[in-house]
């Protein structure tokens, strides 16, 4: 080794030391005989101190030291003075005898600190000078842990894991593949996969009985903002097991990592329906960290003369415990939030319950006191709290009424990033009507078994059909779901026809599956994680993108290394493949 | 779980418990009122036994099942009569009162048992079954494994796992790479990584100083007998290291791994020249299970008239213990072995040195009893050996006498499955002149650093410049290969236009690499590992085909899934490519 310790690790006990540390120069500040350099690597930061007075070659070298030069320092480990607290080592410093420049550095385009003054583009093109910063470096030693951590837990469990291939079949069904031409097999091509799906029920049907895999996937979409076209999963899949098992199971990983990581323990693990959520939350994802439930107040408000009410399928609103003080403005900026056209409210209801006690509505002219204190009693409101109503399509209305829902609790501060509030999302609808292709598609995938009790009602009411199928909700975001499987040929042909698949189209895409399914397939289903999701929630980031090494521009492109780019007509050629823009 | 235990957990001290065990049906046995199942999960089988004559149910339902339903039974456990002592079940068999059928299997197209039936291609088609043999998944546990524990060593010494990018750059320089059309920037391409060597450098830049990641490679190269488009690699950097911190920190890694998988502890950990290995074996991954090393002729053998001899760059040959009683048909094999296309010899001479005392060659017009005499103590030859000798050209020779060395090995036993030998090669050469194109590759790859001393011959005799590059070979195997890297710009320049890049091409494909390398890069060096190859190995397989769970056959198809395959011209407008067949 270059170095016989980090810049991390000397302390008091290494007082009168020899030591060598290698790094980089974070700056360096020359008081004329003395010369103060801190030096950084990964584990932390170590003052030196140069005596420069009788020493030309130190103080040449050290005055041609500029930020980010790599050094290799050699030295003896002395007390500091001056002790700084806030550094592991700030009780030393190193005084130096040499010095060399391992490596001279230019000017870095922005500050190499925890608070950069780099903007977003810049910091992209230099990807590898932003991953220097602690903020950065931490996410991905976060990450490195958190995988480890999940490793550990289910090696435990005896899971195995399994490496699925990356060069797959392509299926329209889902989201766009990537695709990859074949030399070998001219005309035709590989995909990505979106996930290993099929490979891992195929696992399940070959007896591995407890399958993972924490792997990239693929998907070839419009980038919004925090989309990334390749991403990670922790794919996870069961045999001879329930729902049930499932749930435990995975509640297990989630508490293991909370513990371990973050040291945090949960008292509660709380399930919901499905149908619950979207009638109490407006969201199959709600953020349970507040309460604010919905209220609906159809029985209460109809029939008294306002027709936005009562022509409206679903009047609904929430209780903003202690707003009753809001302004007219702040007022105007919710109803603002909610006409945004990503929102689409026509306009928002509400009635402050003061804290002289006096109740006041915007609707006044339809409803008297009497009539309020009913609303305040539905709301549960006290005094001093403010309930905002809107009303509407039901579908629609919830949706509205769960972006007001969430503003409002980041309003009042109930969104904390270090408060964690974990939910089972339980029994999904097996298929969801599409407006554009006028077909019902599957909410999960088409490999989702209906609850047996529901198959009868596949050809009556395919909509009212649920499924064993269920999410896990983290602080409002999706960080998991999965299903337990069909693994009956016939079932699978049926949900295949349901889903407007031809027989002929689902045997060219899935015949290999259903073929399997023929050979002795046991029950099994699985779960599947977003793990760069999980990651940002765990380091209290907003962005996938921080928890990524090197990750993709909303156009896909990689600007370090600018890529995609074009290729030569001589790879085009022998590909069999031409581009045709 | 539909299960109490598995099929593999119960034994004596079970007797009398009442379980559920679910798994798929090995064998039926019916003696009358009396029925013998053995039932299988990944665990291990399990005896069941139904007494059929009080219970109709039981005996329908047991005459339906056939091979490799998928069962669920309740019974209790009882001490069998019959004990077999080879089945860690074998002392107790389940008294079964209940039978459920939880999937029906058609009869399969190959016996799952350890010895099958199926031809390789059937196995392919359908590998989900294949998977069901226990030695097949036995590779995929001992792989599982495997990459459980190179984790815990990495982790252990601080290396920090980091996910690098699928979709990356296309890079002429190296094998043929897949590409990936972008829908988002039509016209261009991403590539599959042949591997993650460039961003793990740029990690290194960035400070992570000890990377590790367990990662898939691909490459679009013709397959060979064991090759696939999908690999998989143990790929490791390190900052502020030498050689022999690497050398010695995967000596570890290779320590750790066959103590904990395999219980195999290394007195010897060797090393060797790259020159040496070529010199006394032929080969730069020299099989040292066993001796027979190389032995050079010419002082002695030159000058005799033979004109074979006289005219050959190198007369080399190896020792045959003990063979001095081959037949003539069995040198005649060798000769033959020597003469196919793919070794090329012209022929091959012999001396025997007998059990009575006689020395015998096929040249013996030209070499009397005390040239012959020569020759014996040369090759520190015994009464019972056999010489075998080759002359040529020395690289070819080499080459040759390298494959009769490994065919004599292999004929007398010495390279035995068990016995493990690693070695590391060190110093290979920095370039190699490729005849093809008429100029020199870089070895390794264009990233590797030359020696510094031997920097100044890269213009003088850039055949003789050494490079920091490693090989870790295993029982004649490279199971991987690393370098010290440049992480000058001005030194990649250069090795870029010793490569024959023109300054263009070099800024156009590793611009970003270059302009890193002036912010601060670190010295750095690293190495990666075949994992599929170092699994295939510690399984005692010759091909890595068995240790993937869904390989691909010689012209990169999966035939299960039937991939690659056509996609729509929908999917292909999108992308903006045609195919041009």
């Amino acid at each position: 080794m270059l170095r016989t310790h980090t810049c991390g690790e000397l302390n008091i006990s290494h007082l009168g030391q020899k030591v060598d540390l290698c790094g980089w120069v974070q700056k360096s500040r020359d008081l004329g005989g003395t010369t103060f350099i801190d030096v950084r690597d990964r584990y932390g930061l170590t003052q030196l101190v140069l005596n420069t007075d009788n020493d030309d070659t130190l103080r040449e070298t050290s005055r041609g030291l500029g930020r980010e030069f790599v050094i290799k320092v050699t030295g003896t480990v002395i007390e500091r003075t001056n002790k700084n607290p806030k550094l592991s080592t700030g009780d030393i410093e190193i005084a130096v005898e040499a010095i060399e420049v391992l490596n001279a550095a230019k000017i870095p385009p922005f500050l190499i600190e925890d608070d950069t003054d780099g903007g977003e583009e810049l910091r992209a093109r230099y990807r590898y000078l932003d991953l220097r910063r602690n903020p950065i470096r931490n996410n991905l030693v976060l990450r490195h842990k958190m995988a480890q951590e999940v490793r550990k837990y289910l090696d435990g469990l005896d899971f195995i894991e399994v490496e699925t291939p990356v060069l797959i079949k392509s299926t329209p069904e889902g989201a766009r593949d990537f695709v990859v031409p074949s030399r070998m097999n001219p005309g035709e091509f590989y995909a990505l996969p979106q996930s290993p799906q099929t490979f891992k029920q195929l696992l399940m049907v070959s007896g591995f009985d407890r399958y993972f895999q924490i792997v990239k996937c693929f998907r070839d979409e419009d980038l919004r903002a925090d989309r990334q076209p390749e991403f990670t999963q922790i794919d996870c899949e069961m045999a001879f097991i329930t729902q049930e098992d499932i749930l435990n199971i995975f509640e297990g990983l989630t508490r293991h990592l909370f513990k371990t990581i973050k040291g945090v323990e949960f008292e509660n693990f709380p399930r919901m329906q499905y149908a619950d959520a979207m009638r109490l939350y407006g969201s199959d994802k709600p953020d349970i960290r507040f309460g604010m439930q919905f209220v609906e107040l159809n029985d209460i408000v109809k029939g008294k003369g306002l027709g936005l009410f009562d022509n409206a399928e679903l009047v609904v609103g929430i209780n903003a415990k202690g707003c009753a003080d809001y302004t007219r403005k702040q007022i105007d900026e919710l109803t603002d939030f909610l006409k945004r056209p990503q929102i689409g409210a026509t306009g928002m209801i509400y009635c402050r319950y003061s804290t002289d006690g006096t109740l006041k509505s915007s609707v006044d002219k339809f409803y008297n006191e009497d009539d309020l204190t009913n609303w305040a009693a539905a709301f549960n409101a006290e005094q001093g709290d403010l309930m905002l109503v809107l009303a509407g399509q039901t579908d629609k209305v919830r949706k509205q009424l769960n972006e007001l829902r969430l503003e409002m609790g980041s309003r009042l501060g109930l969104r904390d990033k270090n408060t964690f509030a974990p939910l089972w999302v339980l029994d999904f609808p097996l298929l969801e009507w599409d407006e554009e292709s006028g077909r019902y598609h599957a909410m999960h995938h088409p490999f989702t078994s209906p609850k047996p009790e529901d198959i009868d009602k596949l050809d009556t009411a395919p909509g009212d059909v649920r499924a064993n199928a269920y999410d896990l909700v983290l602080n409002g975001t999706e960080i998991g779901g999965g299903s337990i499987r069909i693994h009956d040929r016939a079932l699978q042909s049926l949900m295949f026809k349901h889903l407007g698949f031809s027989a002929e189209e689902a045997q060219k895409q899935f015949g290999f599956l259903m073929e399997a399914f023929e050979y002795g397939a046991p029950p099994h289903g699985g779960i599947a994680f977003g793990f760069d999701r999980l990651c940002s929630i765990f380091a209290g980031l907003d962005s996938i993108r921080d928890v990524m090494a090197f990750p993709k521009n909303n156009s896909g492109r990689d600007v370090m290394i600018d890529s995609p780019s074009t290729i030569a007509d001589a790879q085009l050629n022998e590909l069999k493949i031409k581009t045709a823009l």
